[in-house]
């Protein structure tokens, strides 16, 4: 009988052990896919790409004449066998001379590269960088962009962990949804009718009866019909909800927080791909919080702009907040508090001082809203009559309902959404650049 | 102008604090959820819930004249200020002897708890318990086991990164599917047809042609029709994809390396909650890998059973195959290798030794089924022909295919059904006991 026990010691090394290793002088095997190959008279430069980066590796056509240089094509992957060398233009400090070549796979017979992704930017539109993307993610400053997406979303979830949060798994197909609304995806179940989850709200307040505190980062789907540089229909939310809270105030505190942690937490772990991208992290120290009400005057005194709706926020006052707080503040960040009550959903707690408003926030970054929060109504009776006199019927939430009736804490929370943040972060200026496969109005695939 | 800095220290306690620091003899504040009230003659006892566990209060209505025992329901919310004495009877070693009280929720007028959340076991049907989902998960039981599978999900993605692997998010709307079939939810998208996922297949894959190795803990959808105990429509799979393999079997080495190091994670991270649910950690040092035909030939000799069909597994034949090598090797899992290539789907490598069956594996536990995987084909011509061959039109698949065609590592890689690892890790007896809110045929909600 045969037994599975556990990772194999390899002959083959990776980048990384060259670098930190003493590997100078010695053979060594390494594997990956070919770069680039570029032909002098006497030699060639193969460059292989790996996860971690680019080998510079010197093939003489001369020393090893069963192999012929012209299988070395872009996208083949190797094994190479060869001599590593200091050499301070390569990448890293360091060769490889070749002693052997092993062809692992090919490219298909014919195949040319449809983008020349071992340049450093892609010169191309978006449209045909997003149309060939399974290619274009190859270019190395493109999937820099999504290392550092994925460290977003592990320094959001270990700051979760650490502040004693619980990670939940919620339904994507859902009998109703939170936000209510039109854009919201149908399907049909086993001939019910069903939904795509706008958000995890119903569950995440739920599950704070359960664990306190709670979060996820989730996929979540809106049928918005806008094609606009900052929508997407499938997005990824960092979702958290937290019960004992005092006010709306520990809500923004603990994204402050999470935000401070998550960024340092980047500088650390995601140095190379920082510098790579040439990304200042913004600082985070003290973010300003701004009632929705005054953010507007403010805005409206210091560009003399006429507010035409005071109980609404237009996406050109929302770039206005964020020039106003950058200017007066040098802060990328700001948070508007107070949202009117019109336009928040109907489990968003009122502010008992002023029932026009809520006790919720907004937070935006480089004037675009990345994060809604707010404290959430936990009386059950509250809840009901807030339902009554939205017109709803409180009887087309009873699973919902559960939770009030049986009793919650005080709670709130917040949904960051992913793309935004890193588009941001990275001052792109389409959410599509920082979405790995985006699904847009006109957007399926790949 | 306010700013938002951080997290501001509070004057209450978690039962963490009061467990390891000196809290003996002094009065501390600390918020809780009334889990169960038991009126003695001259005082009551008062169990708080919080996430991390339990705390008795004891509460003298003489001493606190004002505050009224009957307020004290079910699933209120409440800070009490008390002092800390020891007490071995009660949970964690200590109670707190009460003298404030300031209730900051309460349950709704006349409500009554449907179940008995604070027993140790709910003995009510899973019927009931999955319609009162939002309630029962009080439990302090129930809640344990959504802790353990978060803690197989961390552990998993600890074990990933230390591994190198790159964790994505690909779209959960997609145009076609990997699996092919007919299980397969379908939504309308901006007057397109397009699909639910039913596994991140065609974008891991993809994605190995940029990191090499990648991961994904996300959901996936079947539309299937069978209401089993193993079945669901929506879940949680664990899906890892690697670059530069030399064989399928550098996938079974990572997996089982993988749950060596989650069961280590659990045990050293989640004690409370093993011990809570009188979980055995499975030994996985060595496990067992057969052949399908010969897995299939050894239980049809030793339990007298006929093969009535050599290219498919029963589940019965899965339950056998568990069954012979928990007691012949004494193990909880073996991995099944070498499936038939027809019940295998098109992109799966076939096996040069015999066409017929395939690079490729499941893992059992306890003789179900939690993982299948193996190798894939990376030559664009060897995948055209298998579509070919399966009267499959390469054009459908244009997007796919452009990774072969440009070429890509030798790779492989497998899901992981979160739900039943679960299930099989706890000896549940149907896959809903550890689904959050599971979807099946007849259940959307809660």
């Amino acid at each position: 009988m045969d037994f599975v026990n556990g990772l194999k010691q390899k002959d083959t090394v990776e980048i990384g052990d060259i670098l930190t290793g003493d590997f100078k002088g010695k053979e060594i095997k390494i594997k990956g896919a070919v770069h680039t190959v570029r032909d002098m008279s006497e030699f060639s430069f193969v460059v292989l790409r790996r996860y971690d980066g680019l080998v510079q590796c010197v093939y003489e056509e001369s020393k090893i004449p069963e192999f012929n240089s012209k299988v070395l094509r872009e996208g083949a992957t190797v094994e190479v066998t060869g001599t590593v060398n200091s050499e301070e233009r390569a990448p890293g400090g360091f060769e490889i001379r070749i002693n052997a070549i092993r062809l692992l796979s090919e490219p298909a017979k014919d195949s040319t590269m449809p983008i020349p992704i071992s340049k450093w930017k892609l010169k191309t539109s978006l449209e045909t960088k997003l149309s060939l993307r399974p290619i274009s993610l190859r270019n190395v400053r493109e999937r820099a962009i999504f290392k550092i997406q994925e460290g977003l979303v592990r320094g959001f979830r270990d700051f979760m962990f650490s502040q004693h949060f619980t990670e939940i798994r919620t339904p994507k197909i859902v009998a109703g949804n939170a936000e209510g609304g039109a854009n919201v995806f149908k399907l049909e179940y086993f001939g019910k009718k069903a939904f795509l989850a706008q958000s995890p709200q119903f569950y995440k307040q739920t599950m704070v009866g359960v664990y306190d505190r709670v979060f996820e980062a989730s996929p979540v789907f809106r049928a918005e019909k806008h094609n606009t540089t900052r929508h997407l229909n499938e997005y990824t939310s960092l979702d958290f909800e937290m019960g004992y809270i005092d006010g709306f105030e520990d809500i923004m505190d603990m994204e402050a927080a999470m935000l401070k942690y998550t960024f340092q937490f980047l500088e650390e772990e995601y140095a190379k791909e920082i510098k790579l991208l040439g990304i200042t992290l913004p600082d985070v120290t003290n973010i300003p919080a701004v009632r929705f009400d005054e953010a507007k005057r403010l805005v409206s005194e210091k560009y003399e702009r006429k507010i035409r709706n005071p109980y609404d926020l237009e996406p050109e006052e929302e770039i206005l907040i964020g020039r106003y707080f950058k200017e007066e503040y040098n802060s990328d960040f700001v948070f508007v508090t107070h949202y009117p009550s019109k336009k928040r959903p109907f489990y968003a707690m009122d502010d008992p001082a002023d029932t026009k408003f809520t006790l919720s926030f907004d937070l935006l970054f480089k004037g675009m809203e990345i994060t809604t929060g707010g404290q959430r109504i936990h009386s059950y009776e509250d809840q009901v009559a807030k339902m009554v006199a939205r017109g709803m019927d409180p009887n087309d939430f009873t699973n919902f309902l559960m939770i009030h009736k049986h009793g919650m804490p005080p709670h709130g929370g917040l949904g960051i959404g992913l793309e935004r943040l890193t588009m941001r972060l990275l001052d792109e200026q389409n959410v599509r650049e920082t979405t790995l496969f985006p699904r847009d109005v006109s957007r399926l695939e790949p």
